[in-house]
C-alpha cells in the first residue's frame, strides 16, 4: 500500500467477518449471525460488542417469533462513518460525501479541465471536499477514506496515473501523497471505468458474480467483475479494449484494414468521422448524441453499426469471461437503444450458447453520479471487506 | 454444494487463516505467525493447538537467534492427510494419491474411452483409486477429498458435465453422486483446462495473481486465474475460446470467412487439414506432432501460422485481462517452439504496451501429470483456503 503511516483500520478482520452478513441492511438475530458465519454464539457476542462500541452495529426491532419474548435483532449502521468520493473526468468533476452504504449525502460539481495538471485539479477537489465536510458537521475522525476516479490508466497499488493519454502532467504523480495530508484520510485511486463497474455491480447486480461493464464515449474501456471482485490485472490495465482489433464483419468496409481497432470504429469521435464522411457534419461525441436525439437516420445507422463493431469484440469477451451481465454505459450508450441493439445483434448471434443463454445485455443504471458512487464503493470495500483487511495486513 | 451430507470440514475458518502463511512450507515462529496474520499471540497459540492436534502442524527446528534459547518453530505437515486426483481425458485416464502439498504419492494410468459413458469410465477410476489407497495403507479417515477433471464443460457447483461434445452419455450425469458413496469423500469436478491452469499456477507461477492458460490440442480452451483465483464465469464456461472469431490477418486467406473460428484455424485437426490441403498427408493432432518432430517444413510453417491465428485472439485476451503470464500447453504446444513463436509474434506486436511490457508467454511446465496435479490443487484449495471454507459455510 502507498500509505505506510496508516492508522489502525476501522475494523479487525474478525469484526469484518461478522459485519459482512449485516451489510445488506437486513437486521438479524445473534442466532442468525452464528448460523450465517459458522461462528460460536459466544464469539458472535464478543465481536458484536466491538462493533456496537464502534457504532457500526445498532439494536434493531425484534424478529417475528412464535411465542415468548421476541429475540433482539441487530443492524448495520452505515451512518456511523463517512467517506469522500471524487470523480474527475476530462472536463467535469464531482465530489461527494457518502456513508458506509454508498448513499450520497452531499455533492459539489464543476466544469474542470483535467489537462490543467494534477495540482490545480486536485486543489479544486480538495476545496470542494472541505466545503462538503463542513456542511456535514461531522468530526474529522469520522472520515474513513477517500476514493478518487481518474479518466486514464492508474496503477492502483500506488495510486499513480501511468501514461494517461489525455492527462498531461499527471504521469506518475503521487495522488495519494498530495491529497492525504490535505484531507486527513487514506486515499485510493482507480480509473473511472473500473469505478463505474464497481458502482453498477454494487447497486444493481450485487447477486451476479460475473459482470462486464463497457463505457463507450470519447474512448472505449471495460471494467471486469469476476468471482464477485473487480479484476485489475497484473499492471492494472485490465479492460483496455480500445485498441483491440475488430474481427471482420459484413457491412463495414473499414474492417480488416491496418489500424481498425475498436476505438477507431466505435468510439464517439469515430462515429462522428463516419457521419461526416457520409455527409452529416459531426465532430464530437456530443454532436453524435445530439443528432441521435433529433432522430437523424444517418446517426442512428452509424451508432447501430458501432454497436455491431463493439459486439464483435464483446462476443470474444463473453466467451472468455462468461459473465451473466454486460452493462453498456458512457455518453453514446446513454443517447438511446441503438448502440445496445447493435451489440445484442452480434453477441447473441456469435457467442456460444452456454455463454449467452443466461446473459443480459443492459444499459447502465447510474447517471451522472455513477463515478462518485463507484469511488464510494471502492472505499467501503477497502474499509469493510475481510479480504481487503487481510491484504492490508499482508502488505505491512 | 452438491454434497448436503458433508462431514465437518477438516479446518475451521479460524484455523485455516493461521495455517495459510505456513502452507509455503517455511517453518515459522509463533511471533512471526502473529505478525503475518495480525492475530494476538494468545489467539495464535489457541489455534496452533487445534492444528497440532489434527496433525496439520508439527514442531520444526529452532530459528536462528542472537542468543539464549532459540524460539521454537512450527511447520505445515502436508503428509497429515491424503486426497485422490483423477484426470480423465478422451482416451487416457490417470488416478493419483497426493498429499496436502500436491505431492503425487502413487499413480495408476490406463487407456480409456471417455465415450464409453460415465459408469464404465468412473468404475475404472474407482477401482484404480481403491488399489492406490490400499497401497498407501492409510486409514479411510485420512482421505479429505476427491478431485476429478473431465474433457468437457462442467457445472462446477454440481459437478455435472453440461452438453460435453465428445462425452456421449455424460450430460448432466451426477459424477459426485456416483463417486462419493463408492470412495467415501467429498467430490469436486471441473474441466481439464481449468485444472491445468490451477496446476501451472500453483507450481510454477504462484506469485503471479493473473495468469492465462491456453490448451491447444484437438480443441482449444483457456483457464483464467485473475486476482489469484480460478475464474469460472457465471455458468462455468469461462475460457471457452474455441469458437471465437479470429480477426483478419495477413497471410491466411481463410480469415474472415463465415465459420473461421479459432478451432477451425488453429486446433490440431485444423492444422492437419491445412497440411493435407497443401499436399502433406495428416489426419490428427498426433500426425501433426509427428511431422513437426521429423522436421517437416510444411508442418512447422502450418503450426507457426496456427500460433499467429491463436495470437490474434490472445492479443484481445491480454488487453482485456492484463495477465503477467500466458502459459501455452496441450499436445501441439508440447511438440516444439513453433506454436509459441507464432503467438509471441502477434501478441507482442498487437497488444498495448502497458499490457505486454511485463508479459511472459511460456510453454506449460507440467507434463502428463499436469491434470492430476491440478485436480489435487483444487481439492487442497477447497479444504484449506479460508475463502473456500467461508463459501461452504455460506451455502449450507
Amino acid at each position: 500500500m502507498a500509505e505506510t503511516a496508516d492508522p489502525a483500520p476501522l475494523l479487525t478482520r474478525d469484526a469484518a467477518v461478522l459485519l459482512e452478513p449485516l451489510r445488506d441492511g437486513v437486521p438479524r438475530t445473534r442466532a442468525e449471525l452464528a448460523s450465517l458465519t459458522g461462528l460460536a454464539r459466544s464469539t458472535v457476542a464478543t465481536r458484536l460488542s466491538a462493533l456496537t462500541a464502534a457504532g457500526l452495529v445498532v439494536p434493531a426491532g425484534g424478529a417475528v417469533s412464535s411465542g415468548g419474548r421476541p429475540p433482539a435483532c441487530v443492524a448495520f449502521n452505515p451512518a456511523a462513518r463517512i467517506l469522500l468520493a471524487i470523480d474527475l473526468g476530462a472536463t467535469h468533476g464531482v465530489v461527494a460525501v457518502a456513508d458506509l452504504s454508498g448513499r450520497i449525502l452531499e455533492t459539489e460539481s464543476s466544469e474542470i479541465s483535467i489537462a490543467d495538471g494534477p495540482e490545480p485539479v486536485l486543489d479544486w477537489a480538495i476545496r470542494a471536499a472541505r466545503t462538503l465536510l463542513e456542511r456535514t458537521s461531522r468530526p474529522a475522525a469520522d472520515l474513513v477514506g477517500i476514493g478518487i476516479g481518474l479518466p486514464g490508466p492508474v496503477e492502483h497499488s500506488t495510486g499513480m496515473p501511468t501514461n494517461p493519454p489525455i492527462m498531461p502532467g499527471w504521469d506518475r504523480f503521487d495522488v495519494p501523497g498530495y491529497v492525504r495530508p490535505r484531507l486527513g484520510a487514506p486515499v485510493l485511486v482507480d480509473n473511472d471505468v473500473n469505478l463505474l463497474a464497481l458502482g453498477e455491480h454494487a447497486t444493481a447486480w450485487r447477486e451476479h458474480s460475473d459482470l462486464l461493464f463497457v463505457k463507450v464515449a470519447t474512448g472505449i474501456g471495460a471494467g471486469i467483475i469476476s468471482g464477485g471482485r473487480l479484476q485489475r490485472g497484473a499492471q492494472g490495465s485490465a479492460g483496455d479494449l480500445g485498441h483491440v482489433r475488430v474481427p471482420f464483419t459484413r457491412g463495414n468496409p473499414r474492417h480488416g484494414e491496418p489500424g481498425a481497432d475498436l476505438e477507431a470504429l466505435a468510439s464517439g469521435p469515430a462515429i462522428a468521422r463516419a457521419l461526416t464522411a457520409a455527409g452529416t457534419e459531426a465532430a464530437t461525441s456530443n454532436d453524435v448524441v445530439a443528432l441521435e436525439r433529433q432522430g437523424s437516420g444517418a446517426a442512428i445507422q452509424a451508432i447501430r453499426q458501432a454497436g455491431r463493431d463493439l459486439g464483435e469484440v464483446l462476443a470474444t469477451c463473453v466467451n472468455l469471461l462468461n459473465p451473466s451481465v454486460v452493462v453498456i454505459g458512457g455518453s453514446i450508450a446513454r443517447a438511446g437503444e441503438h448502440l445496445l441493439a447493435g451489440v445484442r445483434e452480434v453477441v447473441y448471434g456469435q457467442s456460444t450458447p452456454l455463454a449467452t443463454q443466461h446473459l443480459a445485455i443492459v444499459p447502465a443504471k447510474a447517471g451522472a453520479t455513477g463515478g462518485v458512487l463507484g469511488a464510494a464503493i471502492m472505499v467501503i470495500q477497502n474499509t469493510l471487506d475481510p479480504g481487503a483487511i487481510d491484504a492490508a495486513a499482508g502488505a505491512e
